[in-house]
């Protein structure tokens, strides 16, 4: 491609609204153009990253046995009744009625209409195992679109899915798509984690989260250094602390700590560890009748160590808590613990809770807690002798840095990730909602065991640049770059051995399969050289007057600080080697 | 690719609501599967004719210098109002509103949104001249959706904007597509029509339509069998008859006809020929004041020999009835004929009105026309002896095949044609109404100068059936075949040698770039063969025990009778042969 013919349009600011550095340095760079809240062009020079992003998943999943269809953007609203997402989904699912007042859906996933096709193509286990996929435009109406492609609403998805005949099979065809996608990250050339996530319902281990590694991500991964162990906040396991609980080495006491009503302030007015400290959160949980009004109301104590943070999804697997919680009232407080938060604490209610103690608070000695009396705190509380050993013990806190890993392999660290794939085995709750069977090798009918595998296509080169950028510009991987490598022209129209020679080593490179871009485009080097390092091209030739004269180019990687000079002759050689890396 | 890595699902009846060849053997062929009304899945088979489709219209838009974008399919509202169009373009455009109740269109082209990025990316002419283009999901909300993908709701279009300095280099822009889309069309291996188009209130001659010839097409193409000139029936002119009116050699008579209401019952009774008699058309314009009440209408009577038809757009360009015009209502006819229908005509009117006489029609003699009472005609009607000679004569009609071709090379003739591109300059249209200007050379701010180019891509599979399919299914062209090659192994299973010989050749063919598919599902011979001849694909080699004892396979094209032995050894060259036809 020569710059001439393409369309390059860069800019000095980013836009006010682009927050993150992927969302500035795609619009500065001329990837993408704004068209309304969360709505985007893609333009060329953006649309050719697109396209490589595309064609590598496209190519995996097909190595992968996955067959490629295309199923319609405008979706009818009866599949989506059919397993009540019309009306779950809520307004994220953009809703459209048609010129005879029929209702459709712009499609955010395509589950119900793959599930269909299944339900009357696939008709007997001998058609199985298959799996579909699609890259397509998606809607999805955030409520509060932002970061430019990390959180729009109409983007680009490849969404695949499977269908087997039972849930061995089903694992079976998982693994295939978490191999797969494993190949396709790796052949982006990010610096990416799979991770265990939390499968929902299903149970099992057979959810992961392919993030890739950006100190903006949105999403903390936990991982083990020492081993492969990784897994998002969410699903990572916090042990039980190792070794027997310290023996009691305080008396319990009352202690003032005046309009101090967090535990970091409490620690620092005794002069303690955070540690020491526990604090108690209060839930509620509700029984309905039929009619779906309030019978009654349960209210639980959470006690978590002062410097945790409770895991909302370990705690809806507890039994008890697992039909869906809410925080409990203040009126609630008031009436079990006759005390406003702030100073709360397991010890002289007034009406009986449900108390659920995490690991680590569990073998605590000498702990600080609520007094249940306003600018009261207890101070050297053991288990066992001030209150009764704890009954309900169980991990609802996210893991800390320096956790022990659940795989024994040493201590767990944390990163931040942004999500751009993701491999989820579904079950048949699909395929129950919408009878969806198929006649198995005993003759009778039975449902779909169902996975589905999804990569945000334009979304990962958002996250390719949170991960690669410095305060020039962007920095591509190889694969993805929009192009390859850039062949920088100086002055060509003064020189026309620059000129020529540029040209022929375009037709040279071109001929050799290289994605080169030749500037010709006239511009002066400084600006030229900006552009190119603003849009992230990992090769620059340079070709100048004086160089040729002694038969000399240079080469610079978009990471290195300075040019090389190599012969015109060997350039083609360095190139390869460069690109083979 | 091998089938049985493929998804393969043909059926033995077409579904009861398709009326036309495409769209039957499309479904039957399981190329596309219907979702909703004029919305479909394309299957795994019909997504590979698609991609095929996609990719030479690409090459293609690349080579003449144009730049792929992608537009969002969910537009703004904002912009369809700046043209209007968001109210003009009436229940076909697809509006929604998102959850905060803004308004937003699923786009149906993208006219406004390229406008847009030109206003603000293009802001000299030293940018220009520029053409932007995208292949993407479009939406129409067509009132009655049949015929599959030929008159769908949801569909692929490859939409082209040029944007030029002034209409010169806007013509230049033009025929640089208009050539684009002689390579495209050839290159598909169909039979088209590049025709001249009506191109509206524009005039000049730049816009085209590419029509595939087809028995089924819903439009007429006139053409000249002795020249290069085409074009459909709203543009193709209606030459003056030559030669002198000839002499009057009847007297005129009032006749009776009763119950003889249209010409051709009238010529019957009288035997004469139906080229005799003249027809009346009634039409009436309005005009309204500002507030868009009627203040005034007028009358018009159309002179059209009794075998010719109306041309509305030829009507619409004359001066008084470019405005609009309608069908006279029958009070309108009773107050000027003093008659009904049927029996109308220009002599003995009861108020004015205006006349506009068909070329054909100024130069008959001894014509018939309606006596303006009820079942009687008057024959023997001279022009200057009966009624005054016409004042206004014009080109009102369609041409008939036989007319002669504007260009003087002889006899017109007409086909049938599907449209799937036009190519059209737009003039100023857009960029006025959007006030979309760019810096001069003089530097002033001026109006772009636009062009739309499209491409039915999802049309033309279908397009392409309608033109070549026979009583077995599809004969795809080897350009857009889901697969160029099929190679068919006989029962493989019962004979291993069989197996590798297929297996080998397979390789073979991939190795030397043919798009082959291996058939190594274990059909019988007759269900294998029916399949493939209905999904259509052009190329078919046998692999058969008995022959692969003498070392020969079978060769046959679909539109073969019969298969061709030919040794295996030489398979390869044959097959070569064949695909450079």
């Amino acid at each position: 491609m020569k710059a001439s013919q393409f369309f390059i349009s860069t800019l000095k600011e980013a836009p006010a609204d682009a927050e993150v550095a992927s969302h500035q340095l795609m619009t500065r760079a001329g990837l993408i153009k704004k068209l309304g809240a969360g709505i985007y062009t893609y333009m060329p020079m953006g649309l050719r990253v697109v396209q490589k992003v595309e064609a590598i998943v496209r190519e995996e999943m097909n190595r992968a046995g996955a067959v490629e269809l295309s199923m319609p953007v405008v979706q009818p609203a009866e599949l989506w009744q059919e397993t009540k997402r019309f009306e779950t989904m809520g307004p994220e699912l953009l809703r459209i009625q048609d010129r005879h007042g029929r209702d459709y859906v712009v499609q955010p996933t395509s589950e119900e209409v793959v599930t269909d096709i299944a339900r009357q193509e696939l008709r007997s286990y001998k058609q199985l195992p298959r799996n579909f996929y699609q890259i397509q435009t998606k809607f999805r109406d955030e409520r509060r679109p932002r970061f430019g492609l990390m959180r729009g609403r109409e983007f680009t998805m490849k969404d695949a899915y499977s269908f087997d005949r039972d849930v061995d099979a089903a694992k079976a065809s998982y693994q295939v798509m978490a191999q797969a996608y494993r190949r396709i990250f790796d052949r982006f050339g990010l610096r990416y984690r799979a991770v265990a996530a939390d499968s929902g319902a299903i149970g099992g281990d057979l959810s992961e989260e392919f993030q890739v590694i950006a100190a903006t991500g949105e999403d903390a991964i936990v991982y083990c250094p020492g081993s492969e162990y990784a897994a998002n906040m969410e699903k990572a396991e916090a042990l039980a602390p190792a070794g027997p609980r310290p023996a009691p080495a305080h008396s319990m006491a009352k202690t003032p700590t005046p309009g101090k009503a967090t535990c970091a302030d409490v620690a620092a007015l005794l002069n303690l560890p955070l540690q020491n400290t526990v604090k108690s959160l209060v839930l509620a949980t509700d029984e309905t009748n039929q009619a779906g009004e309030i019978v009654r109301s349960q209210v639980w104590l959470l006690l978590l160590r002062g410097d945790h943070d409770m895991n909302e999804i370990k705690v809806g697997k507890l039994p008890g808590l697992d039909a869906g919680f809410r925080f409990a009232t203040l009126a609630e407080i008031k009436a079990h613990f006759g005390c406003e938060p702030g100073y709360l604490g397991p010890i002289g209610l007034l009406q009986p809770v449900r108390v659920v103690v995490d690991r680590e608070v569990a073998v605590m000695a000498d702990w600080v807690c609520g007094a249940n009396t306003p600018d009261f705190h207890w101070t050297g509380v053991n288990w066992g002798r001030d209150l009764p050993e704890p009954e309900l013990v169980a991990d609802i806190r996210n893991v800390v840095a320096g956790d022990a890993s659940p795989d024994g392999a040493g201590p767990l660290a944390i990163e931040r990730g942004i999500e751009v794939g993701h491999v989820f085995y579904l079950g048949t709750k699909y395929s129950r909602a919408m009878n969806a069977t198929f006649l198995g090798e005993d003759g009778k009918p039975a449902f779909f065991e169902m996975g589905c595998y999804g990569i945000g296509i334009t979304r990962l080169p958002a996250a390719a640049i949170e991960q690669n950028h410095d305060e020039r510009g962007i920095i591509w991987p190889d694969a993805i770059a929009p192009f390859t490598v850039v062949l920088c022209a100086i002055t060509p129209d003064r020189f026309p051995e620059v000129k020529v020679a540029a040209e022929q080593l375009y037709v040279q490179l071109l001929a050799a399969g290289v994605d080169v871009i030749l500037d010709d485009r006239g511009e002066r080097p400084g600006a030229m050289f900006a552009d190119w390092e603003l849009i992230g091209v990992p090769h620059r030739v340079t070709i100048g007057d004086r160089g040729l004269k002694e038969g000399l180019v240079e080469y610079q990687h978009r990471r290195d600080t300075g040019a090389t000079k190599i012969a015109l002759t060997d350039i083609l050689a360095h190139l390869k080697g460069q690109l083979s890396k």
